[in-house]
């Protein structure tokens, strides 16, 4: 089994949505891209949390692969995020974002994972994204995410993190924001002239958008009928896509598309629970039956221009 | 050749986009919906212009095979509407509408119209697209738009014309509105229970979902580097689906998908002029192309579930 480097929050999230409320439940990008993943890979993390944290939180994620060597254990707080989503679910409104041990995090990444093929670049500070790059040997294929503090506060370091990737996953208006222009295919070219071959544009309940090379390949969102909490939905999308990528051993164009599907079912698991919980009990064949669905919602046969 | 009775308004369209702005276009829904659907069908047209209208500007659609035998000329102003797009061409903000002569319009079928098969209900007052289906004597298969003036202004009526149709294609926010329900999915279930088995929800640039019976299809929104003017897009989505259908003589679920990529195809051509015009220049051939690359577009392999 390939294993997969990924550095990222550990976090307590409290949520709130019209679905329900939850307090201090799991969080941060490195807990979902990771919960996400395991289905697929071996997981090495890199990351911290406080003294406050419950270590045994994570249980769940170590029987299923995950090496957490790489998390460091400080005296303090840890990251606690609060959010609330409005009726659409598109619009998520920060209540507070505390760092805690986040603020003075400078990665470690330990020797054992330091051949690592594949590495996840979580959304944190360009410059630990660099600093933990520095420490991987020669990795295959990095995947990276942003957002929009880090556009505004970093972006010379960020400009130059896009010359040391393969993928950039993003939401829209993100990539909008870092290119500064609206339409996506002309800002995926922007991010693409600076470095990674491909750009994934994240579309909530719109789907994903897969810029590679000179292609493009669309997924749609998966048409839950009750979403309970779309907190960890992109980290999970990365998760299914990197995941994917590091099972068949493989980033050519074919698998890529196939990744950004399994990205995309990943995803829409992530949003039928609060926290992790859903994408904890999901295993290989669960998101192969949503990957076929998928198929299912986007097929049309081969057309016969003369007329039936 | 098939052929296609519509009704819906015949306009002069005065529009301002970030591309730019022109004054008194050819527009309306039932003039959007000739030019998307004569590249495949005949087309037999029912509405009202003013005697201000140059009939000379229809000269394009009738030689596509546009009958005008339905178009009354009425003494007074036609229909005129303008608005503005804002940068993302998502929002429109319209700046006036005139009804004119539209206002007092009641619609007469030509007797050579009555045995129709094919039926698309523009965007009108609910009454009157009662009145153009009680007088066609037993279509095949009808399709119908509406928006949230009727809505909110004739919802008995247009509940009540549900019962009559075989398709309803409506843009997201119109559909949510009808239903009273955010979620899509349950939305659509909504309108299929008062009659039709076929619902398409258009998103702009995100795409547009056919809900047929139980089944779910996705088309994405084609990726144009430049959209000109969206005015007329939903119009020629219809155009695109309803002639395809028209054109292989089938309204199966196999055949409604691939209508759904053929109105997805015509709704982006519209974008890319002021007006019908480029619309008014398209082939067979010229949709085909378009065709393959939504397919092109959506395709991923069969998947191995063991592994490559």
């Amino acid at each position: 089994m390939s294993s997969i480097l990924v550095v990222g929050s550990v976090a307590l999230d409290s949520v709130e949505t019209p679905f329900g409320k939850v307090d201090e439940a799991l969080g941060g990008s490195a807990t979902y891209f990771s919960a996400a993943a395991s289905v697929f890979a071996d997981i090495q993390l890199v990351g911290v949390v406080g003294s406050d944290f419950q270590l045994s939180r994570l249980d769940f994620l170590e029987r299923r692969g995950v090496d957490f060597a790489g998390l460091e254990v400080v005296e303090g707080d840890s990251f606690r995020w609060a959010g609330v989503y409005e009726y659409d679910l598109n619009t998520r409104r920060t209540l507070s974002t505390e760092l805690g041990v986040f603020a003075d995090f400078s990665p470690t990444v330990p020797a054992s994972y330091r051949a690592a093929d594949w590495v996840f670049l979580g959304n944190i500070d360009p410059a630990l994204q660099h600093a933990v790059l520095d420490q991987v040997e020669s990795p295959r294929f990095v995947a990276c995410d942003t957002m929009d503090f880090w556009i505004e506060g970093a972006r010379e370091s960020l400009e130059k993190l896009l010359g040391r990737i393969d993928l950039l996953v993003v939401n829209d208006a993100e990539i909008r924001e870092l290119a500064g222009e609206y339409n996506l295919r002309v800002a995926a070219r922007w991010v693409q002239e600076r470095g990674p071959r491909h750009v994934v544009v994240k579309k909530g309940e719109h789907g994903a958008v897969l810029f590679s090379g000179d292609s493009v390949f669309f997924a749609p969102g998966y048409p839950l009928e009750e979403i309970f909490d779309p907190t960890g939905a992109g980290d999970a999308f990365a998760g299914g896509m990197v995941g994917y990528l590091a099972y068949v051993n493989h980033e050519n164009d074919e698998e890529l598309r196939r990744a950004v599907v399994f990205g995309s079912a990943l995803g829409s698991f992530a949003c039928e629970s609060f926290g992790p919980n859903r994408l904890a009990e999901l295993d290989e064949n669960d998101v192969f039956e949503r990957v076929a669905i998928f198929r299912e919602m986007t097929r049309f046969e081969e057309l016969a221009p003369e007329g039936a």
